[in-house]
């Protein structure tokens, strides 16, 4: 295995992320002490204050801010919250423990905090990041599912307990949970050339039985449907901090199709953030023209498929080539496909012809 | 680390999979010796068939059996599919690779053998698990859903390109997923005194945080929601290969409570299957009369979690005496209760207070 020299971000993200709550506390108490109802401006994430960039490639808020400020009444309330979510956020970065959004709905009633609902205080968390410009998960709050990853990587562990041991990722075979430990650890060494990311646990399965880590210098991703943000994250770091190209296979129908894009190019929901896309990312198949090209089994689309083209058609992030072509093919075609539908030639055809042929494709 | 005597169950596993499949080939050829139109004999699993056994503590198949013949011509077709089925499954079995039941739908077709759609081969493989008594996961077909465990249980490979090395299954505090791999793997050596199976992400990582599996020398078991089958059997052999008691921790609701039933007690859909259920574990909460107990923060009831509730009320697997007051006092408060819930008290009150209080009860 070669060595890598690879840059640690972990430890200097977790201090940007306690300065970060600590200057905000701190702007509050200046206010405080020059006789201020403090006060705080973030930018407004309202629907008419999102927009698509061309050059960050993503969704991104535009220059509307709004202002809370105590001495209005209607403000208290929730600028209230977001100090507590703050102080809660940084007590968890501090002491390292881990919560979800669920617990901090929960929590918040120890401190005597209200919130009426799941969504206030999920929206409250939403601003604390906006204030911040980091995602919650820099504050250990972390989402309830979990996806997998497979390969030639070492790792060191950053997580109490486990300061200073490592790991390599290719010592379990059905794949290491990507929870909060893998995605603070720093990455040692790799072998690997590529990251490949794969929608379902079945697929995942078979190509680390079929050694695509080997053959391909592949680490695999298991997405397990949907990424979770931890995981969109993760693969941002595989791509930035070791430079490896990712390449991200889906069922082929509008849903796998916008599993790809979201990891690339993220979600209106995140535009306040800019960690959790990888714009060089490529969604590598199954496409449309996958379908017909392989003479792949299939099932007719459903309305509601049809309906979710239509949608992706004019949504920017669909703006490219590859993506305007595909959603064209599958309305033409009016057909969809899984991935396992390539064991119509047997278990490892989509290892043996599909995939080199969908790399070569990506590389030219 | 103290060292256990356990007693291997994979390596014969496996063997008695391959010679079951093929005993069923052999029989079939000879009868076509003996100059007979090929029949098969086995348990009916139409629902008049199917009965709860207190005995072994699961539903189980009743004594009238189905026959087809190929000498039927309405059986030609399902007989036929069965034996291919079989064919495929030995295959899988020999050459150590893994498919799903989707996998097993789209392979028929490279041999030209038709089926209708999904759930016509699904139901074919259900027929090849009662004929030979074993279940699919036994044959290398795998569920797409993945959980996983995290604890101090070092295992033994047996799958091919991992054959000799161990892997102590403390060494990655996200988990490891419970896949193929560790499904057919041996365990070798443990300290732990105890299985907590639970159900969601957030708890399994701050069970882990917490150290509960060092606090209580506990495995830790993630279900991700309805434990997949896989999953199952592996909370089986940990409670009969290691002699572990298992404890089960749900949400407090009629869901959360069915998700322990179905490790407890397996479900109607497995009645010919008897490796699937730990009839000695527990459920450990959260109980309706832990709700009040802890006046926790609850939600009502909706209209179907009453319904289910009164559906299992009827249901067979709910007879004992726990189940009926459980399902009485959900019914009787109306409300139900997430795990998160306990962080109303701070982040570790769930593991500080409420896991020893519980685990005391459970003792006693």
């Amino acid at each position: 295995m070669r060595k890598r020299k690879i840059e640690s971000s972990v430890a200097e993200k977790r201090k940007t992320a306690l300065t970060s709550l600590e200057n905000f506390g701190t702007k509050l108490y200046d206010q405080m002490e020059e006789g201020l109802f403090p006060w705080i401006k973030m930018p407004s994430r309202s629907i008419e204050n999102i927009f698509y960039s061309q050059e960050v490639r993503q969704y991104i808020l535009g220059d509307k801010a709004v202002r809370r400020s105590s001495r209005n009444i209607r403000h208290i309330r929730p600028l209230t919250q977001l100090v507590w979510a703050a102080r809660f956020a940084h007590e968890l970065a501090q002491s390292r423990k881990t919560s979800t959004l669920r617990d901090v709905y929960y929590s918040a009633q120890a401190y005597d905090m209200s919130f009426k609902n799941q969504p206030e205080s999920n929206n409250i968390i939403t601003d604390l990041e906006t204030v911040a410009g980091l995602s919650r998960e820099d504050f250990n709050v972390f989402p309830e599912e979990r996806s997998a990853i497979f390969g030639d990587l070492t790792i060191g562990y950053t997580v109490p307990g486990y300061e200073g041991r490592q790991l390599n990722l290719a010592s379990h075979p059905d794949g290491m949970m990507i929870g909060p430990a893998l995605t603070s650890a720093e990455f040692l060494k790799t072998s690997a050339k590529m990251v490949i990311a794969i929608e379902k646990g079945g697929l995942f399965t078979r190509f680390i039985e079929e050694q695509v880590y080997r053959k391909f210098n592949a680490l695999l991703v298991l997405t397990a449907g949907q990424s979770p943000r931890a995981t969109r994250h993760f693969i941002r770091r595989l791509n930035g901090e070791l430079g490896l190209p990712v390449h991200i296979f889906t069922d082929g129908d509008p849903w796998g199709m916008h599993i790809a894009m979201v990891i690339i190019s993220g979600s209106a929901n995140a535009a306040h953030l800019r960690e959790l896309t990888t714009p060089d990312a490529t969604w590598s198949g199954m496409w449309a023209t996958d379908i017909v090209n392989y003479k792949l089994p299939s099932d007719p689309l459903t309305s509601i498929d049809i309906k979710r083209l239509h949608e992706l058609q004019r949504d920017p992030r669909y703006r490219g080539k590859l993506w305007q072509r595909e959603v064209k093919k599958f309305l033409k075609i009016r057909k969809k496909s899984e991935q396992e539908a390539f064991s119509r030639y047997g278990l490892t055809y989509i290892v043996d012809k599909y995939l080199p042929a969908k790399l070569k494709e990506a590389a030219s």
